[in-house]
């Protein structure tokens, strides 16, 4: 395609999408969940088309030679389409968010108001290699009455058609326009450029999901609003009065269970008072479980293990088997190094003082504060939200993680009988 | 100041909001409030000089040769002075919005949840010629612990400046940063660039309040999320079904209340099947009260008064008396129209038929819709909200009239007692 036709093609989604919209946007519960039930019944159909439309993309991937992370997020197999399948039939069971009203009151005048919750409209998802994005983000905006145009990274291409075309199989069984789920089908990275620039107003809401470089770009060229999620650099704190046993169990948990996922620790920070005593058990539990840890001078004091860390380190997301650890002097200190060098994700703190627990809740400004827990507890389904689409880390409309009710605005029903304002 | 040491006072604007957010954040709501009475008592003692100040606005302003309304929007007085320090004792009075907890809810793992409301952080607030917005902003912004960076229009620059030294001393007094309300000292339009850019990430959203070239250049040039009022192209819609006494009263609140206000009505919508028995007697009543009538063919046969509206004046806000007449046939006509022509501000429905309302209220996709009453209901104070600082035309964080409590957003506090997750 050239540019213009590109563009055309291109305004034609978002014309398509924002009609699709319209129809979401008055379609029943009943009709929505019929249609994610058959989206999910197409998914398991098309296995076979899938997986090897999954081939091809993992061929041409292999040929351009990805990391192995990266071939592992693209790789299907009969397990993982099923598992996509199930997750459509998971939101399909959720509770329908919109036209739920969240607050209802009358005015002395006797006007009667109540805010319900709406869908957004048109959102547009970029996302990079994963495929599953593709069904996830469909099956949540369908959910929530939205249309959505879905742009995939150009590793999936063929793997995100193929389970696009079940969807709008799935989509058009239900007697809802096919155009509710809409997928770019070309990998001209010029597309980006012209849904962020909202397609003529077609597009409300731009969901990014990927690396830095997409959410930078992102956010420098969007004209609509975007729900970022940009990285999670999230630390535990152990305070002086902390239960050491149930510190260390969370510590493993917070840094290792999964290394790769937004929500796991990067820093460790601990009050210098317990230093000496508390931190060689945790740094060898941390050891013995393969973490390397990058500590200050005080750390690196308690445990031939620990390396001395730089500031560089403080200020990044390893998402590996990598803990920086830092000594603070109590609470004060640790609300400080948060404030500087955290990215409003996710923290949490561990101690048995009551009231230091409940100043480190209020005072610590991230989407998700934590107290004696692990903070890979951030997570929608930890939250009993079902699935997500992401966990956003800007502050306005949504923050933490964004499930099917966060895909929702909300707008005012006011009922009268003839009144006039004075 | 040339482009370097603007660009250097601009970033010191943002830095030090930034820093005094941190403190308006954790401050009590016993502390706000009392330095919003102390900014109130301020404005009062400051009267002489507020009004000396804004005659310098106006002499200067008269020399530009601007319209009497802008006039008059810029023109303080003994009285506006007052009822400015009214508003703010007014906010200070309403419920602090901080630290709310909108949702609670425990997981089968004992992790206990917390939706709460938190301040949005520096919010950067753009306005044209009503010098009272100084006041109002500053009040609200501190209300929900948010540090404000204020830009006033060039004609209420003097006015500006006095209200905000007065509003400063009295942050002051209360033991708040005084960087919490801070005004852009000078009419320079590049600082307005500047502070769309977001002050290096100082700015955590932009609220303009003017008109459309204003709102345009925000949402082309912002680079951080925009909080906009864009116009209200409201209507009301008398159903086959009316009460026509009802709708003849409300019609004439509707519109004419306040001709200037963006709830006021835009385009009558009126059933076919009643137009001829109906519209003659409210043609006449909207005519004697100084109303001009554009109709469709079918209205103009039914008055004389009534001369034909042209497509543009159905997608105008008019601001002034002067009324848009559509015959539709029945609610589905009237659903298209509002959804081809509206600017989703808010739009009414009369009739006695309680499912065709319903239908209404449910399908139109405007921020407030209506039932049997007045557009002009359309207002934050008319809510329960108290004082708002615009009405909010966009789709995400904020619709409709966006009061202190819609100035903040939300964390998620989790306590556990050693959770970690499997």
């Amino acid at each position: 395609m050239d540019d213009t036709q590109l563009k055309t093609y291109m305004n034609a989604l978002g014309q398509s999408a924002r009609k699709a919209a319209r129809s979401l946007r008055l379609a029943s519960t009943e009709t929505k969940n019929l249609a994610l039930n058959a989206m999910a019944r197409e998914i398991e159909l098309a296995q076979k088309d899938i997986l090897s439309a999954n081939d091809k993309d993992m061929k041409l991937t292999k040929q351009k030679g990805l990391s192995a992370a990266m071939l592992d997020r693209l790789k299907l197999d009969a397990d993982r389409v099923k598992s996509i399948a199930k997750g459509i039939k998971d939101i399909a069971a959720l509770p329908d968010p919109v036209g739920q009203s969240d607050e209802n009151w009358t005015r002395p005048n006797g006007l009667a108001f109540s805010k319900i919750r709406v869908p957004i409209g048109v959102i547009g998802m970029i996302y990079e290699s994963r495929p599953n994005v593709t069904a996830d983000a469909g099956a949540l905006c369908l959910k929530s009455g939205n249309a959505c145009i879905l742009r995939a990274g150009s590793e999936s291409q063929y793997s995100s058609g193929a389970i696009h075309s079940a969807l709008a199989r799935g989509v058009k069984q239900a007697g809802l326009p096919e155009e509710s789920v809409q997928l770019i089908n070309t990998t001209d990275r010029a597309a980006v450029g012209l849904l962020l620039g909202g397609l003529d107003q077609a597009v409300d809401l731009i969901i990014p999901r990927g690396g830095k470089n997409l959410i930078a770009r992102v956010q420098r060229d969007a004209r609509v609003p975007v729900l970022a999620h940009l990285e999670g650099l999230c630390h535990s704190y152990i305070h002086a009065e902390a239960d050491l046993e149930m510190a260390r169990q969370i510590l493993l948990n917070a840094k290792l269970r999964r290394t790769g996922v937004c929500g796991s620790t990067e820093t460790l920070l601990i009050d210098t008072e317990i230093t000496r005593k508390a931190l060689p058990d945790i740094a060898q539990a941390l050891i013995d479980a393969g973490c390397e840890l990058r500590g200050d001078a005080l750390a690196c004091e308690t445990h031939p293990g620990i390396t001395l860390a730089t500031e560089t380190d403080y200020f990044t997301e390893h998402l590996a088997a990598i803990l920086n650890i830092k000594t603070v002097a109590g609470i004060d200190a640790a609300l400080d190094h948060i404030e500087h060098y955290g990215s409003g994700h996710t923290d949490a703190i561990i101690t048995e003082k009551m009231e230091i627990a409940e100043r480190f809740l209020r005072d610590v400004d991230s989407a998700i504060v934590i107290h004696n827990s692990s903070t890979q507890f951030a997570d929608g389904g930890e939250f009993g939200f079902g699935a997500e689409i992401g966990i956003a880390t800007g502050r306005l409309h949504a923050r933490g993680p964004v499930g099917a009710q966060h895909l929702t605005t909300y707008k005012y029903a006011v009922r009268g009988n003839g009144q006039t304002r004075p």
